[in-house]
C-alpha cells in the first residue's frame, strides 16, 4: 500500500483529451508519436487520457472538436498548426471557440525577435504570425525554436514536431495537477487470450473498479498474452494480480510479472 | 490530363473515418499503426480519411462515436475489441448503436470451428464469443487467424491487431467504392518555411480549391521544408507546382521533386 491508502474513498480520476490537428495525419504522410508520448506522460501525474481525436485543418471541424472536449475533460491537448504558414490555422480556431480575439502578443514578439536576431534569419511578417495568440491566453514556453504554445482556459496548444511539443510539456508539466494515478500490474503469460479468457472473465466480474486487459501478441514464433490489470485500489490490484497468477498456473503455464508496470 | 479531365465538373468526393477502440492506445501502452495504413491506402481508392477517433472500452463513448461518424462519413472503418476476452465490447457496441440483436452467425462458426480443429485448439465458449455478429451485418474475411470482421450499415468492423486489419481490408477493398482520385505533388525545398511562407500564402489564394501543405524538418542538420500540393484538378496542380518551384527559385534555392507522391 502507499502512503495514501486510495481504498478509503473514491478515487479522484482527473482525464485529458488530445486534440491533433493535420490533414497530414490523416492522409497516413506522418505518423503521430504524441498521443502515446502524452499518454504515458500524463498517467505518471496521474491523469488519464481518455479520447484523442484528429481532424483536418478544417475550421469548423477543429471549433467542433475542441469545443466538444473542452466540455467534457479535464485538460485537452492539442498538437500541430501554429506554425507560419497559410496551413497554420489553429489559432485562430481556438481563439473563436473561445470567443476571444487575436492579438499580437509582446512577450511572445519578444522571445521571437530574440531568437531570429541570434540565428541571422529574417525575422519575416509570416513568421510574425507565430506571435498572434488569443487574447486573455497565457504562453506556453518553447525551449527548442522559440515559437511558443499558448493556453486558454482548459484547453494547451502545442507544436505538432514531437521534439518540440515534448520540450513544451516539460515546460508545463509541473503547472499540471492530477489526481489518484492508476497503478498497474503487468503479467506476461505463454498461453492464447482464449485459453484464460472465461476465468480472466469471472476475475473481473470480482474486481469490477479495475480495469482488466488482454492483449495478445506472437513473439518469435510463440503465442502469448499480456494481462495488464489497471486499478486506483492497490490492495485490490495486488488481490486481483495473484487471481491471475493462479489462473495462468491452473492451465499448467508459468506467469511472469513483467518489467513494464505501465505498458 | 488523365483521361477522365476532372476540371469539367465538381469533384466527387468520398470519404472515411476510423474509430480506433482501446484504452491500450490512449494509455501509451499500444502505438497505433492502422490510421496510418488506411489513410494511405484509403486515398489510392479515391476514398478520403477525414477524422479519427479513438475512444476507451467504454459501451457509452463507443456507441456515440460510432454513431456520429457514421452519419457523417460514407464510410467508418473501426479497429480493435473484437477478441474472445471479457474487455472486447465492440461487436456488442456496434449492434447496439444500430439497434440490432447479437446473433451466433453460423458461417462465422463454421470457419472458427474449422480453424480450432485445424489447429488442434479448443473451441471454448468465450473463443466462441468471437462467433458474435450483429443481426443483418456481413461477414468481412480474416484470412490470417480465422475469426471474422463484419459490415453493418456503412461501419466496418475490424481487428485491431495490424496484420489481422491488413489481411481483412485486403479482402474488402474490391467492394469499396472510391470518388474522384486526390493527385499530389511533392516538392522538397531547402529552406525554412518561414522563407517561403508569404509567397506560398499568395498561390494558396490563387487555387483555393488545391490543398497546399508545408511540413519542415530537420535532417543531418540541415532545415528544409516538404511542399505538397493536393487536389483533384491536375491541369491546376501542375500549374501551381510550377509556380511553388519558382517561388523556391526566386528565394535562391534548387527545388527537387520527391519520389513520394502521396507522402
Amino acid at each position: 500500500m502507499s502512503e495514501q491508502s486510495l481504498s478509503d474513498g473514491p478515487a479522484r480520476v482527473v482525464t485529458a483529451a488530445l486534440l491533433i490537428i493535420g490533414n497530414e495525419i490523416l492522409s497516413g504522410r506522418t505518423k503521430d508519436a504524441n498521443l502515446a508520448f502524452l499518454g504515458e506522460n500524463l498517467n505518471d501525474l496521474g491523469i488519464q487520457m481518455s479520447e484523442c481525436r484528429v481532424v483536418r485543418d478544417d475550421e469548423a471541424d477543429i471549433i467542433a472538436a475542441v469545443r466538444a472536449l473542452s466540455e467534457r475533460y479535464d485538460y485537452v491537448f492539442t498538437t500541430g498548426g501554429i506554425g507560419p504558414t497559410h496551413d497554420d490555422i489553429t489559432c485562430a480556431c481556438i481563439a473563436k471557440a473561445f470567443g476571444a480575439a487575436v492579438i499580437r502578443h509582446p512577450e511572445a514578439m519578444r522571445r521571437l525577435t530574440l531568437h531570429y536576431e541570434k540565428t541571422g534569419v529574417e525575422f519575416n511578417e509570416m513568421r510574425q504570425r507565430m506571435a498572434n495568440i488569443p487574447d486573455g491566453a497565457s504562453l506556453i514556453d518553447n525551449p527548442v525554436s522559440a515559437a511558443p504554445g499558448f493556453k486558454i482556459g482548459n484547453v494547451y496548444v502545442m507544436a505538432g514536431v514531437p521534439r518540440i511539443m515534448q520540450g513544451m510539456f516539460d515546460e508545463l508539466r509541473e503547472t499540471l495537477t492530477g489526481g489518484d494515478k492508476k497503478q498497474a500490474v503487468s503479467i506476461l503469460c505463454p498461453l492464447g487470450e482464449g485459453v484464460v479468457a472465461a476465468g480472466l472473465q469471472e476475475i473481473q466480474d470480482r474486481y469490477p473498479d479495475l480495469d482488466i486487459g488482454s492483449y495478445p501478441f506472437f513473439r518469435m514464433g510463440q503465442i502469448g498474452t499480456n494481462l495488464v490489470l489497471r486499478g486506483f485500489d492497490e490492495a485490490a490490484l495486488a488481490a486481483a494480480g495473484d487471481e491471475v497468477r493462479a489462473l495462468v498456473r491452473a492451465h499448467g503455464a508459468e506467469p511472469e510479472d513483467s518489467a513494464e508496470d505501465w505498458k
